[in-house]
């Protein structure tokens, strides 16, 4: 099937309007017409070629809520006319032990990416959500409750699991006292989240003005992290960071914030890191750790758990042909805290 | 009490005779007549004050065996003629959170040292274990089965702990495919403690002469980490890492050894490491740790399991006048793998 969208053709061009080709709907398959869709800093790194892996052109997008709109034979989970969601994975083995664990995104065979991954029927590469409408197995399609507004959903699907996931791994619950270091589209989902599970929330940063936004979010407290004094008084004291810093910084100064057992989870930085102190993480028996995405079924308890508790992305809405000025604005850190595209413009 | 004893009096001087002052019995004390003391690397940076802190003259030594000759009135754990032994902690609150969970050796109100410690009774600072008799806090004195070489199980008490403590707290178990980084006092006892529990045991080395020599500990397979192929070939095998490098290194290789979820624990490296990449704790939701010896409670759990599975130390029995020569040949490596000073020359 053909299907319009918006395209990255070269490093350099901006998106733009190209119609692709999807496969037809199989037996497993739905088929959503898409409404809105999150802008996602990975679309920019991938038009743009950043991580050196782009085949153009390549359509971004993987925080996509739409209406089932078809179902193939098979679809049991899904039925025409129901508010879904669709992330970062649109495939996966579903018989390996990461599949088997509820790991899809760290399927051992290899999970298909929403865009840029192997096309598994076409072939070609897949393509995301900057596009009227998209074909994804039953098993990757997420339930999205009708309680929620779906333009402000669509950004959980990335940044909100990328937050929630190491919040439940990592066993956070009520009481806890968790630092969310970085305010932006990873940062604020992690202080709703943190918030919401009833922890004691501080923002860590090194801007005043994001701290005030961080407390209208539900932050408890603020720590700004220049500051060496306010370092100091709370050494010790967190028991779980959410690192979203996107990237390369010093982890020293928020390991001494870590109490005993204490974890910080990087999920931002994907490259080498300032040198980490050993003996910070050998006082107190420390961890540091990283997390990507998350999982299909705890993708769907972190929708329900949003719709249970009335929590969504605070989002810019754009229409489709504002995109690359949309781009240019994430660049420079100038959105709160997610741009998402109402696909009826497209 | 006077007490004899060998003390190191200034960095440069060799460590030698002195008659020291310990507490005398005080009704939850135990008094340990010395048969054993365990040469550590600590007691070398002690001696020589490499890490800046020591107070001249201190006696080293906290891997400590001996049998009781008297206790104080309030003592229940511990009779005369007990085989027991003391490691690096001889006192801590008992009260505090860390003490309430079995981890004294993080006691938020601050663990004693066994020397170089506050002395809580008599002020000044504690001495260890180069020493005819030591006196120590009831709680802090560990039971020894008579099943098991005593000058074999001193180092148990420091080296011994540091290799189990992170086993238990990650809870490596039968069938784990578990890699032992560095084979020194630390990583000859975390290859003969994972080997009896049933894991599935890799000496990682630079060295193909020591692979042979963890072979005989009982390692099932040699990683020679200089081997690049080799490394890749068993990338993302691992369930779980024990880092006993005592030099900062780099972590990146050892990274990618890890399958999903695997978790390193660094035990040696109390400096800054060699920047890591983010992007390898990401891919696999892997975890980078740390851990320092380990609490009383699990110390006897080790002791126990050793005397039930015939574990110890691999060492070397000095007398106490060769001291000097110990310290040499272990700066240089040359100590397989532990030298155990035999008290009775003292």
């Amino acid at each position: 099937m053909q299907v319009a969208a918006y395209a990255a053709k070269s490093p350099e061009a901006p998106v733009e309007p190209l119609e692709i080709t999807r496969r037809d709907l199989q037996p497993n398959d739905v088929l959503i017409d898409i409404t809105w869709c999150g802008v996602c800093h990975s679309d920019i790194h991938t038009a743009r070629n950043e991580w050196g892996r782009t085949k153009y052109p390549i359509v971004p997008g993987h925080e996509i809520v739409g209406k089932v709109s078809a179902t193939g034979a098979n679809v049991r989970k899904h039925k025409v006319g129901d508010t879904v969601g669709v992330g970062c994975l649109v495939d996966a083995c579903l018989t390996c032990g990461a599949c088997h664990d509820g790991d899809e995104q760290y399927c051992e065979k290899g999970s298909t990416g929403t865009y840029g991954g192997t096309e598994p029927v076409i072939g070609g590469q897949t393509h995301g959500g900057y596009s009227k409408q998209i074909v994804v197995r039953d098993e990757f399609v997420l339930k999205v409750s009708d309680r929620l507004n779906p333009a402000e959903v669509a950004p959980l699907l990335c940044a909100g699991i990328t937050s929630w996931s190491p919040l439940k791994h990592w066993n956070v619950k009520a009481g806890d006292k968790v630092g969310v270091i970085g305010l932006g589209g990873l940062g604020h989902m992690g202080v709703k989240f943190a918030v919401a599970m009833g922890c004691e929330v501080v923002m860590i940063t090194t801007s005043e003005e994001k701290g005030t936004d961080a407390k209208r979010l539900g932050a408890h407290d603020v720590l700004v992290s220049t500051d060496r004094d306010a370092m100091k008084a709370q050494r010790g004291s967190f028991d779980f960071l959410l690192n979203t810093v996107p990237v390369k910084h010093d982890l020293n100064p928020y390991l001494m914030l870590l109490g005993r057992n204490g974890t910080m989870v990087i999920v931002g930085a994907i490259e080498p890191l300032e040198p980490m102190h050993g003996g910070l993480l050998l006082s107190g028996r420390k961890r540091v750790a990283g997390s990507g995405i998350g999982g299909i079924a705890e993708t769907q308890e972190m929708l329900d758990f949003c719709a249970e508790h009335g929590v969504t992305s605070d989002i810019e809405v754009i229409a489709m042909k504002d995109i690359n000025a949309a781009y240019d604005r994430v660049v420079k850190g100038d959105v709160k805290y997610r741009f998402v595209i109402d696909m009826a413009t497209l």
